[in-house]
């Protein structure tokens, strides 16, 4: 049975001595001392631990049941979620207005990575009816804000988001779902929406469903596509819950993992939905849904890499197995712990070295966007749109490759159910396709972002990345540890830039061919400038004289093993995208 | 539903253009001839789409079951193993004088593809079966083969190999089970070993278990393990079935994949064994199995990763999402197939120039063991040796990888299971696992297989390669697409061999911590060698003027894409293992 330790000590760490969020200036920041910090981490760790992990294995191997159109959740899960809602966690970030505790997203993401290391799919749940109620906060009437958004934030109603469709994903400009207008300003929606996570389950006493759909005789295409809010069980004016609506789940599906959320066939047969945000600009108002959804999943591949990186160093310190080639470490024992051997550690640190990395990359980027909606930052917004993709399909990628090593680590006892690693590994997989697969969101990084405003933002990273070198060069241990390859890692990145501004100019494919490179490729550099960020402030802290060297110093060393082992791949990206369109292109359909 | 296609043309190929089978000094590669070879590959292929891939899907969902003691397998394995005995492919390179149909390897490698595409869980009761014969026949006395021999080459009994316990998988000197001398010659063997495949079911006369045990008496450790011959039911002097021996499945494993196989806890009661080979020589024995079974499983990674980019190659052609940006492709249509889109068609190039260059390197490793084996060539078999940890240890980590973009390219019809795409992803994963997991793989390599007889395998691989770059380099197009970039790549491995000779010299660590991006690196080399190998007898076709010019035209399309895409890894691959035991020991046990 796989156990979980939610890393508060570092998630500190970050919080306070790479990102020193309580001298930011920005609104709610100063409320961020370190001991208040760490009393909301250790709560969360505590009820991630205890409440969501013991039931991770009951959900995969319970599941979710259809019977007579209600889904029936694992065993467990209603009550987890009570324990949820009683904490206040669903609303951690909600305005106070409608029972939130408005705390900055920095902590709503730090407690976040502990609910979905310990528990993925019973997380959704609770994740998707955030990012519902923040598409109903920005972009909803005062009426629907205040139907809507207070059992939402509590938790006591759960929501979902509705885009696809059979024959269309990430096009959904092929989209058949209709809303039709009714004489009392609501709209009739009728058609079938597949793979939605939530879409229907006994935990909750109503489903706030954000659905997209087309007006008959809008705009074609993309351009047509409005968003409405469909209740299960329609709203009285007192708030009270009416008639059941026109929507049911038709089927459940089989997947791969994530087997305690429910993955629902939704079937919306004239059920009475309510126009969210403005006509035939339903993408606008599910973007706010889905740019917080594709920051969530990013998280998810961090935690899950996390939560089976933990396993994977205790299996290796306890299982006994060969001897460590330089003269045995455990004489006294039958053999030495798997930890002894150099390709075991190998492995063990390719996956602290990411969870460390990701966890500060993601907490830089929730400052971010802090930034920009407390403080109305349009710099700090530009910078975490550019991001995103590369936070959704980096950290998705690498989080899934890592799950798969912390998997290797057991042998044949990763490949069996009982240890739980293969669960890592298959929840771990989905967050590479849900939310715009990583292939559309490479499109995103090099097709749409990169020339945003100009390339304005690209521009503003590099500079920080210089900025950040040309500060501490005088360091020399820092600078040959940690700048030089940042250096190098990001003169690729930028080579990578140029070849696409001079010859994406003549063929845009010469620039898609490279797009998936791209993205990984500037993971890698934010990565490597996460470790020089880390590496400076625990130098900082040794030079202080901490008590905690152990710790500061263990830090060093993961980010000198990254420095020297992973930022090397961004030489191998820039060889790839280099090449250009030609390799990619040349065969025609047939000729596969 | 997934469909399989047996890819007859290209391994005709290979067999015939690449390796010229037919005109090599190796007996019985005479008969080799182009329509002998085509008639046996159709014929594989047709059982293989015909009989085993609709079954694939029925052993996923109906697993297994163990009844009473009783292992049943899923519905219409039994019949499908009928009608492979009937073809007699489970004997196909086996003597004639025991029932065996005496083909070269080449041609079980090249069939068994196909077989292991169609359905990896199925094959493998019959994989093991050889591999237990093989073993029998390497080591057996007369009268072991006359016993046994028949009836496991005819598939009528089947065969196991049982080497882990629960407290050791790799390290082997640590086992448990006993084996006592009675007085007839015979042993009692009593234990229990985990993880046996096939080691129980209802679809043969009688099960033959390869068991290590150790004699109690013997040496410690590894050194004092042997191999016993235990059957399930005794077989009597005139060859019938006698009594039940001691041996019988206590549980199945619930597994992430390869559910249509019997993943078994054997318990041995003082079951009657029979000593093959000699006492103490356990390993030696065992290795003949092992080696090949090795073998065996690179080639699964190829099999699954090839019939997992059919079904995604078939999914990009006829799935509508989106348009090419340089202008649609099905103007009549509402949107353009997947397959116009640069990132789809660079993950359908990965997988295409990795099944193409990982066949190649198959049955070119194939050759070398026919003729290791039927000329007595101590070099071939050396080289073969040297290269088995690559051929496991690369193929299978690049094979999962494919698997695992191929279900990527369904989006989220991947994930869910009614496609089968994640079957393949799931039952991929054990290839990395199974038959010592790929870090021992690139234990084996670098602290084994380098420095065996010298070093002399490792050059006589250098010197083929400069060999064949030196021939060819007059061609210019070879050169430049592919001479050149193998050049380069073929430097980085002799520049990593460098390393671990004046490195692990002074610290063994040293080249331990680079092992795995060793195989890595070597694989690379050796499909860009095979690349090179086919560009030139595509080139000859070419020149020749074949009347299938798309055929060889694509190949060398491919053959480009794999040199330039691909084989620039080596240099990431060079500069970790150039970095060194320090990042990777640095940190004592507690400190991670």
């Amino acid at each position: 049975m796989p156990t979980y330790t939610a890393p508060t000590k570092d998630s500190q760490f970050v919080l306070h001595e790479v990102l020193g969020v309580s001298g930011q200036d920005i609104p709610g920041y100063d409320d961020l001392e370190t001991d208040f910090t760490a009393a909301v981490l250790e709560e969360a760790g505590k009820i991630a631990a205890e409440v969501l992990a013991p039931l991770n294995r009951v959900g995969d191997t319970e599941g979710c049941r259809l019977e007579n159109g209600v889904v029936r959740t694992p065993t467990g899960f209603r009550e987890a979620l009570g324990q949820m809602r009683e904490g206040g966690w669903p609303g951690i970030d909600m305005p106070e207005e409608f029972g939130g505790q408005n705390m900055p997203n920095v902590m709503y993401t730090a407690t976040g990575e502990y609910f979905s290391a310990a528990n993925q799919a019973f997380m959704m749940y609770q994740g998707l009816t955030h990012g519902a109620a923040s598409a109903i906060l920005a972009h909803g009437t005062e009426d629907q804000k205040a139907t809507y958004l207070p059992n939402m934030i509590s938790c006591e109603w759960t929501g979902t988001m509705n885009l696809t469709e059979p024959h269309c994903g990430t096009d959904l400009g092929l989209m058949r779902t209709k809303a039709e207008p009714q004489d009392d300003g609501s709209y009739r929606i009728t058609g079938q929406k597949i793979f939605i996570s939530a879409g229907e389950h006994d935990m909750a006493e109503n489903i706030i469903h954000l659905v997209l759909a087309k007006i008959p005789g809008g705009p074609e295409g993309i351009k047509g596509v409005s968003l409405f809010i469909v209740p299960k069980f329609m709203v009285k004016d007192d708030g009270s819950l009416g008639d059941r609506n026109g929507v049911s789940c038709g089927a459940l599906e089989e997947k791969m993992g994530i087997h305690g959320n429910a993955t629902c066939v939704m079937n919306y047969d004239g059920a009475t939905g309510y126009l969210l945000g403005q006509e035939h600009k339903g993408m606008r108002a599910m973007f706010t849904m889905m740019n917080e959804a594709r920051l969530s999943v990013g998280m998810q591949g961090l935690a899950q890499a996390d939560v089976a990186y933990q396993n994977a160093l205790t299996y290796a310190r306890e299982r006994l197995q060969g001897r460590d080639v330089t003269g045995a470490k455990n004489p006294d024992g039958p053999a030495d712990p798997l930890i002894v051997h150099p390709d075991i550690r190998r492995s063990l640190m390719d996956q602290k070295s990411f969870a460390e990395g990701a966890r500060a990359f993601m907490l830089w980027s929730a400052m971010l966007i802090d930034r920009a909606h407390r403080n109305g930052d349009a710099d700090a917004d530009g910078l975490v749109s550019l991001m995103t993709p590369v936070l959704k399909g980096f950290l998705t990628d690498q989080g899934f490759d890592m799950t798969v090593k912390a998997q290797q680590v057991y042998g044949g006892h990763g490949y069996i159910e009982e240890h739980g690693m293969s669960q890592f590994a298959r929840d771990a997989r989905i967050t590479q396709i849900y939310e715009g697969a990583n292939g559309v969101q490479a499109l995103d990084l090099v097709g749409r972002k990169l020339a945003q405003d100009g390339g304005k933002h690209v521009m503003a990273f590099f500079e920080l990345v210089k900025s950040f070198i040309k500060e501490n060069e005088s360091d020399e241990a820092l600078k040959a540890g940690f700048l030089d390859p940042l250096k190098a890692a990001s003169k690729d990145l930028q080579a990578a830039g140029m070849f696409f501004m001079q010859e994406g100019m003549k063929n845009p494919n010469a620039a898609l061919a490279g797009s998936y490179d791209f993205m990984h490729l500037f993971g890698h550099v934010c990565l490597g400038l996460m470790w020089a960020k880390m590496a400076k402030a625990a130098r900082a802290a040794l030079d202080g004289g901490t008590a905690d060297k152990a710790f500061y110093e263990a830090k060093l060393a993961t980010g000198r093993y990254y420095m020297a082992r992973q930022l090397p791949m961004t030489a191998t990206h820039l060889a790839r995208i280099q090449s250009g369109a030609e390799p990619v292109m040349t065969l025609d359909a047939a000729g596969f």
